[in-house]
């Protein structure tokens, strides 16, 4: 049985914390061994991916330190577990199974009496059966035409994933033939989301997909009766336009409003339900179910990864160690995501979600108060674009932030351009790797104005191009990082009871039973 | 003469540290008098706007404080000084003008030999000009034919703030009858930007904004050519489909590749100069001059209110002193931006970049270092989505993060649908009233996982409805708010030295005159 104790109580820890002298990357990285250790530090991923970690701040001693409280605190054994279906989401009592959705990593996990594994690619079966319908023509319109478009109605994790992963291989499919139908995306219960979408998008040729685990998320509902609205005015018979991702117990699992309905199920959390129906329906159906099946493989080739006991050959742990290092010994607060890559322009805000909404919490699973810094803040936007933002306090900023790159070798789209001596995307991964070296090492001047002071710790994720398997390997890396740091900081990654208070408090004002403060700053707001 | 001193220098900031007692949000706005302070603690902006910081910390001998703070760092003097025409920007000893391009709000200032505010409007008019000429048809493309779409190629602030103010009045404009031409924006040197952008557009009824202050911005450049070889390969005119705005002084500017130039100058910095031809060109073509002169209109209005002397009667300068309380006193290191309105989907990224490019900096505005915080990270994203997505982290993570809401009466579309009593708008405005007081309340609970500790705090701007006008002075808002920040932090806001360093290596590496880690890192990225 694995021993889940919070972080504090780890001799392992306690040890880094008293030897801790961090890593001068000026002097690791700059110097004559600079290319000896970039060439050593980097784990291989699946498809083709390599985790580079050599400007982070360790050493080959800090290395065996952290590999020992990855031992201490039993990462392995406790993902195990997890995999083999314990409840691990202690909080909601739920066993957490995305991991399953792409693969069986261990035993048969049955669950509700049913193998769970089964379950989930059944509902692959009948997505990609039915997404194989409506691109061949036999599943059509009122008026026998094709559906060109799909529309995904769905909030926090029905939405930032599914949207991120869409627009990432939105060009590569272009490219490569297997574009089937656009995409698009209503999530805000502000009424401006669902008609700006509406007014750029044919819905007599559009399907939407109404996403609700439990059928009652009240910004998805009403967005559903806005679309209603708008193609019953349009004389739309809406079952015809409207399948539905749920869970088989919820009100619109049988209703016979929807012209299909698919299935996830309470051990698939929103966050991580882009490799379940949530992604899967609207991804079979933008790229083909075969696309998605690339996707899902990619994943499941980089959670077996995971399993590795040893840190230095499992990424997610590395990965999960090092942050740990930055945020609980180095004090670090925030960290930052920074694909070299359009393709990923919303991955960081899905990310962003994955990892505060997980481990931003202060009770450890057992609802004790924990005494260490928990989830950082994830923020990001793609590179270069960043570079003429944000990097400026990044590079000269008083606070340190930690980094994640991401960068691919070729482009999605393969068109290019050859100016002042090179294409665009070398121009790209040119200043990747320049943005590395200036971070880590900076540089001294006499005009302070100018200097910098370097040691801003990153790592790199490279890959070849952003294909689906590649795409896969990058969530289930993350994932399963976000998973291994919840482990360490003793959290239940797989609840959220924060988002809780909010919304009893809205359903009062929106009641009027509201008085002192509340109903001033609702009466300023004229509800 | 105004006296420019480090923050900790000043008495009325070490009075605050002595002093500082923060205030309890729990007692202060849940109890008796909560509904008092929120009618209390709230000063009238422009545009109808109202700026309400009743959830901060703050009390009324805290604001006593900070008002001596004001008037110790002279912050009015130094806004007077900068519109006035003095070197603000110490460090590439430029005048600060971009309050300039939307109102006189001190004396005439000449530079260049010119009257810059005529020269502004000069170009204000210019544009107008352009825009009637190509809605109405008098420019049209080589087949007669009117131009349908704008493209902007830009980076930076060349791209973030016009993308943000064009996607927050798009809606707007399509309900009120001025939307003449759709926009789209290329940013990234990553091929696969430009060609996803290409792919969705008609080139032939396309007008392209080449948009580069310097003429020489290597991305920027780079997207050209990928655009013209695009435009050439269709057997286009390219000089009959490109504008630029830049520089006077710049190589583009007396190009005959260009239908037309329009200048800012080096007074206008990237970030600021969303209200300068770099904005005015794709706004006014999107939605009409007149409307692009309402934005001017309510950003003027605003900056007038931040030439008050009293920060309780000033919105951006008591924002900036309560901004530098929590970072310096209370040492908060992040701030969430989180408008109530899907319109404003991309304004937190604008921000982003003002904000952290502007007072990201270790070293004071005579080049030393200083002993203190400036400024912080700023994310965010649309509420509701943040609620579904982040807001775990910022109700129960064990960082306390501040946050700025926005939100608006009405919708833009005033398209709307009624479920379970209450309108979508109704509900997006209830919930930001109940995030509001569950940040700052709490709620005591025995189950640690349900408890919400409160005194997390934040301050609102609401508005009738997001205008022209509204955006406007939102807009400066923020851009005072920041600036106010840097005159107490004693920094030079308005360069940018810290994306130098990245620039000069991703040159050596693409000449490749790299060695050690540098070369190891390029030759993974294959280049």
């Amino acid at each position: 049985m694995n021993q889940w104790k919070n972080l504090d109580m780890l001799k392992s820890y306690q040890e880094i914390r008293n030897h801790n002298h961090p890593v001068d990357l000026t002097r690791e990285l700059a110097g004559a061994n600079g290319a000896e250790r970039v060439a050593r530090y980097q784990i291989p991923m699946a498809a083709g991916l390599v985790y580079n970690y050599a400007a982070k701040q360790v050493d080959d001693s800090l290395l065996q330190q952290l590999s020992n409280l990855a031992e201490e605190c039993e990462l392995s054994g406790k993902f195990e577990e997890l995999y083999n279906g314990a409840v691990i989401n202690t909080g909601e009592k739920r066993l957490v199974l995305h991991q399953l959705t792409r693969g069986q990593l261990g035993n048969p996990v049955t669950a509700d009496g049913t193998d769970k594994r089964v379950f989930y690619t059944d509902q692959q079966v009948k997505i990609a059966d039915f997404a194989k319908k409506v691109h061949s023509g036999a599943i059509v319109n009122e008026k026998g035409e094709r559906f060109t478009t799909v529309v995904q109605i769905g909030i926090g994790g029905s939405d930032l994933g599914p949207r991120a992963m869409y627009l990432a291989l939105e060009n590569w499919a272009k490219k490569n033939g297997c574009f089937k139908m656009a995409a698009k995306f209503i999530s805000n219960v502000d009424p401006d989301d669902a008609a700006g979408v509406l007014a750029d998008t044919d819905p007599e040729k559009t399907i939407f997909i109404l996403v609700s685990k439990s059928g009652t998320t009240l910004e998805t509902l009403t967005n559903e009766a806005f679309v209603r609205d708008a193609l019953k005015n349009r004389g739309l018979d809406v079952s015809r336009h409207m399948i539905a991702v749920t869970s088989e117990t919820s009100p619109l699992a049988s209703s016979s409003d929807y012209l299909a309905a698919f299935f996830m199920d309470d051990y698939i959390g929103g966050r991580y339900s882009s490799t379940s129906a949530v992604g899967g329906a609207v991804l079979s159906l933008a790229f083909g179910p075969e696309i998605f099946s690339r996707f899902l493989q990619g994943a499941a080739e980089e959670d077996k990864l995971a399993t590795e006991k040893d840190p230095l050959k499992n990424p997610a742990m590395l990965d999960a160690l090092i942050g740990v290092y930055e945020r609980n010994i180095l004090g670090y607060p925030v960290t930052a995501v920074l694909p070299y890559s359009q393709a990923l322009s919303r991955f960081p805000a899905h990310l962003q979600q994955m990892d505060m909404e997980s481990n931003g919490k202060s009770v450890n699973r057992f609802g004790e108060p924990v005494g260490y810094a928990t989830g950082p803040v994830i923020f990001g936007e793609p590179g270069t674009n960043g570079q003429h933002s944000f990097y400026q306090l990044l590079h000269q900023g008083t606070d340190i932030i930690p980094l994640q790159f991401i960068g691919f070798k070729s482009s999605q789209a393969e068109t290019d351009v050859l100016i002042q001596g090179s294409t665009s995307q070398q121009k790209l991964c040119a200043n990747v790797a320049a943005q590395i070296m200036a971070f880590a090492c900076g540089k001294q001047d006499e005009n302070r104005n100018k200097n910098f002071a370097g040691n801003r710790p990153s790592s790199i994720i490279i890959g070849e191009q952003l294909t689906p398997e590649a795409l896969g390997a990058l969530l289930s890396h993350f994932e399963n990082k976000v998973m291994f740091q919840g482990f360490l900081w003793n959290l239940n990654s797989f609840d959220q009871e924060g988002v809780q208070l909010g919304k009893v408090l809205a359903k009062r004002v929106l009641a009027h039973e509201t008085d002192g403060a509340l109903k001033a700053f609702s009466d300023l707001l004229n509800i």
